[in-house]
């Protein structure tokens, strides 16, 4: 396996692991488990990541960090509307 | 700023997130709201981030990922224990 096969497998597991936790905050409108803190860092983090890869002009860093920043910004406005 | 900037305080905020999530499931005991899915898919890809940092020698993306890989075993831990 090449280091980009690693890389790429890394990069759409942790991209697609906010998935079933969108599905989760979606279906059960409960968001009480989740941390405030950490998904407004998350989401201030991930942006900085998406401007990096635009910066250097890495499309696999501006593709995970664009998909992440959505579906973990979903998960942010579910834990405003439904604490 | 300087892209090298822009990477490392990105770096800093995404693992730092995880902080706040760990103390509150270890204050709660209770892990309702946050999916197993997320965290066994999560864990599974910052792994797989580090061992890619080891290969192409990349010191950041192995501190960031194992300081990461350690907050975010211990929800996945919790998860487990109290579900």
């Amino acid at each position: 396996m090449s280091y980009q096969t690693i890389g790429l497998a890394a990069a759409i597991l942790t991209t697609s692991a906010f998935l079933p936790q969108v599905i989760r905050v979606v279906k059960n409108r409960s968001t009480h488990d989740i941390s405030l803190a950490m998904f407004v860092l998350f989401c201030t983090g991930i942006f900085l990541w998406l401007i990096y890869g635009i910066l250097i002009k890495d499309i696999p860093i501006i593709i995970a960090n664009a998909a992440t920043f959505i579906l973990a910004t979903i998960i942010l406005i579910y834990k405003f509307k439904f604490k």
